[in-house]
């Protein structure tokens, strides 16, 4: 408990409700600049998702739920009725932010569903009441995901990682990479390597600073160095996190996971998912019917600088697939808040989640 | 003949002896800019490679037997001694600009082995004309490597590059690239869909542009959204260059390539690999023995900018291999100047270069 208090000095929560206000962390500001703001209805909430001021599954999960969370508390009328109205509408605006992510619809179904209060005020309660559970209990599920995780993780492991799928990524403590923090925390001696990540570079930008934040050894590489480096014998497990687990075990992760998986399997090297059991979507049987999203070709162009100049020329056109799809028989195994499962045992999750 | 002219306008040679000046375009400032500028001496030709003002396998061994060429051509005394003293220190520090491209070791050799003239006068034409037969050759080369490889491409293919190997990284006309230049010139429909090549980016600031130049449908993607792409089905064949070809096949080129062959291979997608039979050292008779060439962590986190911000913590260090090497069992064929050949019959090509 003292470490992780800690550790919570040095990464604070990805987003947090204090005093019945919500704040996140500006993640497009990471790591020039660590700053907090508050979100203050379900627009913000919808434009902070949209504009990657937040994201991961987990943490988008959140933030979405958190807008019809805004958005109950906001209302300031007494009908019932044209509460439920808003709602509805904000459901609309938070569904349309991303669409791969199956956490986002799995949180705001966590605070909506069932709710049997018969006023508004009586709404109000339940809804903040269960924000708060939700919060608390995701945080709880990343630090069992990290012990269970930390179990497969031996004293000088090398840890090949891509994307961010830490702390930043979920409300704190991070899915992906928790099993790397309860591995330093119990004393482990590990070092990460740390797939920048093109385009946004949510490696080199954030899982980075989080390695950096928590005092543990790191070191970045390009993305299309992760070959070298296993071939070389440089990495011992590699470790990711996941924004959909098909039932089947198929998994989408950040664009060029699939990439790494087989590397993996090339070089006969472990290759783990982590994630919490409500990234896992048993109603999507395999990965065929994963709807991938494609972001705009100036993400990769034009958001870029080489020395001050352009990285390429003005008519260039690039392919922006944000996710892709690694069939679940490259994934050694998957580690979740229940333990650690074969791609194949998931169904045994099914019961549990029921 | 006339495509090529055509071509030649819109394309210029990338070093060119004009007049016993030798001018080559600064590669530095594309696609912004296209900037051709003279080399004086030798110190200016190493400063050239090392800065990468000039790079890719052919143009490095060209610049640096270009070096070679200007100490002699500024040799204003008539010892013999003294300018071959002069020389010997020029190879020395030619030699230290870049560890791991072959030509530029065999590009000054041609210059250099067995001269016998016997006065300073005769020594210097002699130069003079080794150099003008080596860039006239080697572009002749250039055209053969893509005549041999027009062969293989169908019309409508849909070709993946890394780095660049075009007319850029040669004298001119390239080598990786010469098969889509002669597919395009034959009128065959191609698409070349670009890895970025982090993280100088030569792929999309260079190849982007020679395609573009060159009126080629082109598409620059992420280096790590090639597998997704190749899991798509959206590539026929992949298709790059080589920095150094070891005397059993495996192949050094720019740091992700090895990556592309795993996944060409598990997706069962042809790769290709287009090159100078003088890339093929016979001397290294596996990749065991090829000395991988480490840059500065700088070039991956310092150089780069994302919407004007710093892409790491200001204490990361990143890991920056230039090359990684291809084992041969990846490589469907080599395409070279003398035909197209499996990687184990590379010994076939040993004897026609004796």
């Amino acid at each position: 408990m003292r470490n992780l208090k800690k550790l919570l000095k040095k990464i604070p929560k990805t987003i947090e409700l204090k005093g019945g206000k919500l704040f996140i962390i500006d993640q497009r500001l990471l790591p020039s600049r660590l700053k907090i703001i508050q979100l203050k209805n379900c627009d913000e909430a919808a434009v902070a998702i949209k504009k990657m001021k937040i994201r991961g599954a987990e943490a988008i999960g959140a933030a979405a739920a958190g807008g019809i969370f805004l958005t109950v508390r906001n209302y300031s009328g007494n009908s019932l009725m044209i509460m439920k109205k808003n709602i509805q509408q904000a459901v609309k605006k938070i569904k349309q932010t991303r669409p791969t992510a199956v956490n986002l619809f799995w949180a705001i179904n966590q605070l909506l569903e069932k709710i049997k209060a018969k006023n508004v005020v009586n709404f109000k309660q339940e809804i903040l009441r269960r924000y708060q559970d939700f919060l608390y209990s995701e945080v709880e599920d990343n630090l069992l995901i990290g012990e269970a995780g930390n179990r497969i993780i031996k004293n000088g492991a090398r840890i090949l990682t891509h994307c961010n799928a830490g702390s930043l990524s979920s409300i704190w403590f991070g899915t992906g990479l928790a099993p790397i923090f309860s591995a330093h925390l119990a004393g482990k001696k590990i070092k990460v390597l740390i797939n920048e990540t093109r385009p946004w570079l949510q490696g080199a930008r954030l899982t980075a600073w989080e390695m950096w934040r928590a005092g543990i050894d790191h070191q970045v590489n390009i993305d299309s160095a992760a070959g070298y480096l296993m071939k070389q014998k440089e990495i011992d497990l590699v470790l990711v996190g996941a924004d959909r687990i098909a039932a089947n075990g198929d998994t989408a992760n950040k664009i060029g996971t699939y990439t790494m998986a087989v590397l993996a399997r090339e070089n006969k090297i472990p290759f783990y998912v982590a994630a919490d059991s409500s990234t896992i979507d048993f109603e999507t049987t395999n990965s065929q019917k994963i709807n991938i999203e494609e972001r705009s070709s100036s993400e990769i162009i034009d958001d870029f600088r080489l020395r001050g100049k352009k990285i390429s020329h003005r008519q260039v056109k690039a392919f922006n697939p944000v996710f892709d799809v690694t069939p679940a028989k490259y994934i050694t195994r998957i580690i979740t808040e229940h333990g650690v499962f074969k791609p194949n045992q998931l169904k045994l999750l099914k019961k549990k989640n029921n």
